[in-house]
């Protein structure tokens, strides 16, 4: 039988997966309301964000809860301290969905213009890192993870691609500065919850292999050696 | 005599504060490239950039090792736990800092424009929210960490004047659609710092009351309870 701590640590699983779905729904929802210009969409990635804060809140008290509640072993420790930090990235995509939703209700106020970007495939990719991420830490898998964080330059050079194209667009036709305007902000917000997918798949390295990915940082028995040998 | 413990925490909260420094010293060299048109300065903040991340690295550990060492009192665990809320954010707003230098050396290729923004006084306001938010941290005065929760709106009112300022002058100015292009991403970085002073100064008063004031969320005893009022 499981101890009253293990059933604790399954329940902070859950619970997680489950703003996790939130916060993909979220991103589906504000894509779907730039594609089809529809603003009631906006309105229920706004009430998806208010789940996603109660969610946060209440994950955040139940790992508190659990490691007041008894000492946890290492890797529980490090587990419960994962949670943490991917509950605070999977709210920061729920903010940013809802500012995509802020954008495209004001795209839909604006005359409708050809837009030199593929949303849509940039937020196919985005989500998928979200996906990637979450299942890594569901199975704690730390390739997937690895995978994750590979998908992360794709959608850097989709950015930047976007920010020379939207320029372009901007110079030749400044009638329509403010809806390119608002296109480049959504790229720029899509690019940040990919920041968060990349942020939760080292969360998940860290928990599995107690190895420290951020920063191109070699593993921690490495970091105060000067002579150690650096990745980039 | 102060326990181990006690002798941890200690060093854990200086550490913190050294971070917030190197921080508060990349916003303000960021803010002096922009000011001065001096690519040299953008160089010093990427490299305290790279001493931000090494601190959060180290910061990270101590705090797991602290909560692995043994089972701290409720009070002492929502410290260690704010420290590792706060010290990730005081790590982005380091990166915030660099896009800030990145913006600024785009900028110095661009031919010199009017600026219809008043990019210093916006990062006075910026500093001066992380600066106190960080003493609300040093004091544990939560009423210090309140004031920060004021500020924010101010910040964000620059932000949304910036906008309707900068659009203009595209518009009107279409061959320099770029430069204020790049202005308008470093008002929204500085508002981004602001939004992680923000998040510094709940982070304390969670840890000083045990009151989450995230979202607006009333007392977490009201929490469940459906009947409960709320703000907003």
């Amino acid at each position: 039988m499981r101890s009253r701590f293990q059933q604790g640590l399954d329940v902070l699983k859950e619970r997680l997966l489950e703003m996790g779905g939130m916060a993909e729904a979220a991103i589906e929802l504000a894509s779907e309301c730039y594609r089809k210009r529809d603003g009631q969409l906006a309105q229920q990635v706004f009430e998806r964000e208010k789940m996603i804060n109660d969610s946060e809140r209440h994950i955040d008290e139940l790992a508190v809860d659990l490691l007041a509640m008894q000492q946890p072993m290492a890797t529980d420790l490090r587990f419960v301290l994962a949670v943490l930090k991917i509950n605070s990235d999977l709210e920061r995509v729920g903010d940013l969905g809802v500012n995509i939703a802020q954008r495209s209700l004001d795209l839909i106020q604006e005359p409708e213009v050809d837009v030199p970007v593929d949303i849509a495939r940039m937020t196919t990719a985005v989500s998928t890192m979200v996906r990637r991420a979450l299942e890594s830490f569901l199975s704690g898998n730390a390739d997937v993870a690895h995978a994750v964080l590979q998908m992360d330059s794709i959608v850097d050079r989709m950015k930047d691609e976007a920010f020379v194209n939207l320029v372009t667009k901007m110079k030749d036709n400044s009638e329509n500065v403010r809806p390119y305007l608002d296109v480049l902000l959504i790229t720029r917000y899509l690019e940040r919850i990919a920041d968060h997918a990349t942020n939760i798949a080292e969360d998940v390295i860290f928990w599995v292999s107690g190895a420290d990915v951020r920063h191109n940082a070699m593993r921690l028995s490495e970091e105060f050696d000067p002579d150690a040998p650096r990745s980039r």
